[in-house]
């Protein structure tokens, strides 16, 4: 089993570094190997996703990624710049499906910014298309308006687009995921008003027939960023596009308060997968030994859960996790008063013993 | 003075009629005339927006609107359907500047499902473009997948796009509604990944050159939504897209618990404009007498401040919903209790006596 550890840039490399330290300790031996990526590919080689790190991504199992993104690559032009690297790892490797949980552990109910009584036991399960969308639709640019009231002015451009077979795919994981779980999915569309959603709504339709056992719900993308607010608890799974996807899961992983606390998977169809924490790279907390390096952790669990198939190694790891949280240990960013404030390493370190 | 008053489905005549009621008690001369529209409109005459009630529309210096929508047009096909008739005014009328204020009453903090401290004293104003992006870009539609893994296959597609112009004139509105307030301004554009918002903020930031007073800031969209949750008092103006403004500005009404309180103003370039509460015909309670109806009450106040150039009118009707408030009326959805729980015309008739 082998393992391309990409750091990144910001808290990227600290965060990563207790990851690695906990996949140590579980008494197996994986293979593991470093490569740079976003800024830190961009000062290695001149471009954030440098073709060596890509070669090794692809012929890993599995990616650990940490975060990428800095100020200070701002003014770079845009195919340079540090994100472009994760958007680069995501096509190549076709990890069309994300999944990023939304759950509120007890212990840190009081780090959200809603009442108790609305995200307690939260556990929202988002799928996000990954491949398809606006994100990667051509024609776009900038170019000279073809017509209408602004006629010969320049224009901004983008295509958003979702083929029947992106569709199905990412439905048949959403129906999956959900049979696993409460049985109840929402699709996420705007079919009210595009018609690349109008088709999307269409096809999880018509795969719903193979899933009789999954309640589905179809949502318009205003309504569902409403209900994250209202009521998230009513959510079960939700799936939707890689746009509405990017919006969502950050609103819902927000509500739980403790964003530094949640995983990411992006698979492949065949449960290859980049597995990277929710957050982003915190340029501000770099190098200052205080970020949260549970996300990453946890990100590291659902790797052996996912794509290196070591269900038992997983589990082991989240109930550490839980046993390091009930033991009253807290980064700064989950601190609350009563718990013991740690650094990055020694939330790692509490993990590796609790394990 | 015309005012086209169009009252629409589902709750939308309800409380149509208590503005009506408001805007004749304030004991001024005002040409109104109705219309059917939505669902409406299509009983009347086979389409939601007649050509009579557009045409109205256009000759109106104002146009009231209530809502539309009802489950029993759902199956009618997309062009027919009761939510084209608002895209077609919008597009139409050329109602670019949509204005969607987000504000807590302090009398009804307890309503929102987040923290009073979070949300208590919000006070944000979305100023979303209305006549642009991915909702009315060419070509759209479904077409067989031209290139790429799933060529040949049929795929939906939309085009995103934004003028030159057209962002120039939403953000000249947005300044100058900054100006106005606490000088401070977010535009939302997702510039890491789409060429029309790396265009965006390029105009954005070119128009900022005449507004020092201002302080500008870019925020991506993902980061907005967390932002929404996290700490939206942080937020004065914000400016953004078609797509991003129908997703944010109904996070940001959700966040106050309160969305039957919210009025919305659609305004072209010579502030005529369409003025319709924030939520929307909630055609489960049609008819029940029920319906809270100071969102479009206080839509109507919108509406002689910027279009009829009746500031005083509009203040008058301000002061006396937040007196009926304080008096401890509610309608059912934002009732509390302690307070007295009134129906539909019961709060108009109060609004009429406090004025
Ligand atoms: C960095 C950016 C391109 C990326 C996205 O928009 O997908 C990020 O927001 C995410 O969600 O992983
Ligand atoms: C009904 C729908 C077309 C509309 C929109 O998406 O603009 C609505 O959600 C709104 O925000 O007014």
């Amino acid at each position: 089993m082998k393992i391309a550890v990409l750091p990144g840039d910001g808290i990227g490399p600290e965060i990563i570094d207790q990851a690695v330290k906990v996949l140590k300790a579980l008494g197996e031996q994986f293979e593991m190997e470093f490569a740079p990526v976003g800024g830190a590919g961009y000062e290695a080689s001149g471009h954030p996703l440098p073709e060596a790190t890509l070669k090794l991504a692809l012929q890993s199992d599995a990616v650990l990624f940490g975060s990428v993104g800095d100020w200070k690559y701002d003014t770079l032009e845009r195919a340079l710049r540090p994100e472009q690297a994760i958007l680069g790892l995501r096509k190549n490797l076709q990890l069309f499906a994300n999944f990023r949980p939304a759950i509120l552990y007890p212990e840190l109910a009081g780090a959200s910014t809603l009442k108790p009584e609305v995200v307690s036991g939260l556990d929202i399960l988002i799928i996000r298309e990954l491949t398809g969308d606006i994100y990667f639709g051509q024609p776009r640019g900038v170019r000279e308006c073809p017509d209408g009231p602004f006629k010969g002015q320049r224009e901004g451009f983008d295509t958003m687009r979702y083929a029947e077979g992106e569709i199905r795919r990412i439905a048949h994981v959403a129906f999956q995921a959900a049979q696993k779980r409460q049985k109840r999915l929402t699709s996420v569309d705007k079919a009210n008003v595009l018609e690349t959603f109008q088709f999307w709504k269409d096809i999880v339709t018509d795969v719903h027939k193979e899933y009789p056992d999954v309640a589905l719900e179809h949502m318009y993308v205003d309504n569902a960023a409403m209900q994250l607010v209202r009521a998230p608890k009513k959510f079960d799974v939700i799936v939707t596009g890689n746009m509405f996807g990017d919006i969502l899961s950050d609103a819902a992983a927000m509500l739980t308060g403790s964003i530094g606390m949640l995983p990411s998977a992006s698979l492949d169809a065949n449960s290859k997968g980049l597995y990277e924490p929710s957050h982003g790279s915190a340029p501000d907390i770099a190098g200052k030994g205080i970020a949260n390096p549970l996300a990453t952790i946890l990100s590291a669990a659902m790797m052996l859960r996912y794509s290196l198939n070591r269900v038992e190694q997983a589990d082991r790891i989240e109930t550490a996790v839980k046993a390091v949280l009930a033991s009253g240990l807290r980064t700064p960013d989950i601190y609350e008063s009563g718990c013991v404030k740690v650094g990055t390493s020694e939330m790692g370190d509490a993990v590796v013993k609790a394990l």
